[in-house]
């Protein structure tokens, strides 16, 4: 027979001798599916009953503070030779679970995602369980059918009938992606030669902008002086005139302007740039226009909100992340395309014969993977696509306008207090705010008012994790000291979460 | 107060009225987490029985093909506006769990993943309930301590006690963080001023290499024609004369020739480059010497493999993918790097003071997120390490151990069987072969053989694809057709998991 051609490379194996009988015998697998299935079910009662019960049952903390050094000892995280029993290792799942933040809280108030939908959980269970790769659909039938259909859902609420997308790694890749898309439309060369037979390129953003423009602009290799940073007016969106000057401008320093990078619902401000106007600016210089609507682009699904992305339809491209707004769990972020040209895949294509062979018995164009610039990739729209047919867009839609009433009510709420000062009016969920605490009230002449001012925010944030009764995020932005920005939008809150939130910032903030 | 800097913005909220009741009712949450927990609970039933018991049962298919529209309609993946019941819902989540792959399943042979660890399993279950997004260690206290103990145990795998790290979402991603690093390192103006700035740069790769460097090359801006590939020898690993000979001519055309992209563990063949000549010549022209060993890296664990990687601590920077053989579980990518210098935060690092704010109450270097050029990042660190504190590290030698007393026993067993022929001597766990079927035995004089035999593993892989019965991939390389690559390392297979791989070749091709 044609074993001859074998060869003797694996007679060389004499390690064998010297390994262990157990390992040695090949009639038992290594792993004991029985035994692990018991290990998995009472993790699963711990994750239940400290993570989703505990964690988000007001009454308990959101945060268990400890100084790094005695959380490392208390978690001991070294790896070692041998294998731990299993109460030892349910012991571990108790404490990672104990020591981390709630983020399904209805205090944690700290960052645009957080909050648990339990169908998008099960969707993300199954995700874990079935290990999938989207590559192709010989491996990953259902996933590359489903992501299609939640693209062109997200697109359909963008306003598009046909185009193309992709899921991606976060909303920074995504932003990516776009930058990359922009090059190559405009420059097919840049894919073989690089940017060096290009002649130089500028993109134009915002400074509230998400900073994600300037990674790509470094990651993507057109260097952060690529990006040329548009003014904005108070509300902290671009102001159209001065994007056709700044174009202007790099036209004239002999750039050539490729793409606008507009956001829809700012990381800090939550504002909104008007697309419409912008449109009209990329139109006349033929530009790129891409719009990371990663945090805003959930209000697409409000009939009331949604005009807050009017003009989104004259995109080329859009990043939105469900796992911010709608709760789909970390990571689900779409980038859409209006592109019908396959554009995705032929600029990012390597056409790996291991992988993405011509010649399989169905249909080719279903093996997705090669629009990606990753190989593996992560199953992200599962979770997403549970979560819909389970609330549908009109159970999304209302988490969109009742998160918008929970702001009303919080900006109602602290008109009646003293000490609470906006920095801008709120077009959307972020609510940014100085809390004053009473011994500067009426000293703002004073010359180090606001030296004083911007300690308050790190010292209550401070205490209220030290403390562990709720978490929420400030920062400087331009010349503005440190402020509170709290983003509500969690399903979980009612009207006494944001009342504790009010009366703990006072409580925390009151003898600085 | 400071109240009257409230704007009357959200008086404009008129849409008020006009929303149901129940919505304007802001006493209750719109989540009801006893309900949600409920769901869960019917979910996970469901999953173990589905995916992990019968999905991992030898009886049971690993694949239900269905055609895809056929499929489609089946799934009824449409998203609508309303809500479905828990029962329809539960009904989805074993639909998707029944047309889905197998990838645990002891025949499922097609790719470099797959297998379920149930304490993996269980850090992941827990990654996603706990939903944590890896910036700082305010919001990952727990996880960012892990990734950095995870990282030093792989590092010490390496053979480095010291350096940095980051887990990334695929090993092509690692890949191109060792790229923009290596132009950084040389060229720190290329993150301001981009690859305009620099001269054309050179980038050494193998024909073996994974695709991502080619896909690097051009996401990054060098363009795949900066790519030069060396020569192999005949088992696929680089040859370091000639990697010396191809930066000479690549220094005379000009270029400045940056890294060399080694890889451990090709995705075909599994082929290992010498490690140590190559670091000779990388040492002697001053380049970046980065290992790719995302399929191969798990040999470091096994005292009587770990010599397929000898030189490995001599270069800069290591993928390494434990989703793989390891079975961590996707995604979990970790991208090691031996620089003390902080190279990584310096290259990638944005600085947004929203979420890296240089005022707070913790040492900020804690604050791990900006070495990343994601924002959002899932936790991939956890089920690794759960795992790992499982089975220990001898736990996880024995899997690579055993993978290779695998491979030795399919081995002696396609020896003694008509029709199988290797494409080459395997190093590792990768068994690249054609099945030689009856009719063309003996006949390999014929002009038509070549065409005939390369239409031999497609119309297998349909067969079995159709019949469910296992799964295992194909392709051609270079002159070579289509021949069958199975990856044996699933700690889920015993011998007669391999004789039935074979015995089912054999049915599936005898008439062919």
């Amino acid at each position: 027979g044609a074993g001859q051609r074998l060869s003797p490379a694996y007679s060389s194996l004499f390690f064998y001798r010297t390994l262990e009988p157990a390992l040695r015998d090949l009639t038992q697998p290594l792993i004991d599916h029985a035994e692990g299935q018991l290990f998995l079910n009472e993790a699963f009662k711990i994750i239940v009953e400290e993570v989703l019960h505990k964690g988000t049952d007001a009454e308990e903390k959101v945060c268990e503070w400890r100084e790094p050094e005695s959380l490392a000892l208390l978690l001991d995280l070294q790896l070692r030779d041998t294998g731990e029993s299993q109460g030892r290792l349910l012991q571990r799942v108790r404490n990672v679970a104990k020591y981390s933040i709630k983020t399904s809280h209805p205090h944690f108030f700290n960052q645009q995602f957080g909050g648990v939908d339990y169908h998008s959980l099960a969707g993300r269970f199954l995700t874990e369980a079935l290990n999938t790769n989207l590559f192709t659909y010989e491996v990953a039938p259902v996933f590359v059918l489903m992501e299609t259909e939640v693209l062109k859902a997200l697109r359909q609420l963008v306003g598009w009938t046909d185009g193309d997308g992709i899921f991606c790694p976060g909303g920074s890749t995504s932003n990516m992606y776009a930058m990359n898309l922009a090059r190559y439309k405009l420059f097919p060369e840049v894919k073989t030669k690089g940017l060096w037979a290009l002649p130089r390129l500028a993109i134009f953003s915002s400074p509230g902008s998400h900073y994600s423009v300037q990674k790509g602009a470094s990651y993507l290799g057109f260097g952060t002086d690529s990006v040329v940073l548009v003014k904005v007016d108070d509300g902290g969106r671009m102001i159209p005139e001065d994007l056709d000057a700044k174009i202007e401008l790099a036209k004239s320093q002999g750039f050539v302007p490729l793409l606008v990078s507009c956001t829809s619902g700012t990381t800090v401000l939550g504002s909104f740039d008007p697309l419409d106007c912008i449109a009209d600016v990329c139109d006349k210089h033929q530009l790129w226009m891409h719009v990371d609507a990663a945090w805003g682009g959930s209000v697409l699904f409000s009939k009331q909100h949604r005009h807050l992305m009017k003009g989104v339809e004259r995109a080329k491209s859009v990043s939105w992340n469900p796992h911010k707004m709608l709760l789909a769990g970390l990571q689900c972020s779409a980038f859409l395309l209006q592109d019908t040209t396959n554009l995705l895949k032929r600029c990012n294509c390597a056409n790996a014969s291991y992988l993405f062979q011509q010649d399989k018995f169905y249909d080719v164009n279903l093996d997705i993977g090669d629009k990606s610039v990753q190989c593996s990739r992560k199953v992200d729209c599962l979770k997403l696509w549970l979560m819909w047919k389970a609330v549908g867009s009109t159970g999304l839609e209302h988490r969109v306008d009742k998160a918008f009433l929970h702001v009303r009510y919080l900006l109602e709420q602290m008109k009646k207090r003293d000490g609470f000062q906006l920095v801008s009016t709120p077009e959307f969920v972020n609510v940014c705010f100085w809390f004053i605490p009473p011994s500067l009230r009426g000293k703002e002449g004073n010359a180090d008012y606001q030296d004083k001012l911007a300690k308050v925010a790190p010292v209550i944030k401070e205490r209220m994790m030290k403390e562990g009764t709720m978490m929420v995020g400030y920062q400087p932005l331009g010349d503005l000291g440190n402020f509170f920005r709290v983003t509500v939008f969690s399903p979980h809150i009612c009207h006494k979460d944001m009342d504790f939130f009010l009366d703990e910032i006072e409580r925390l903030g009151k003898c600085l």
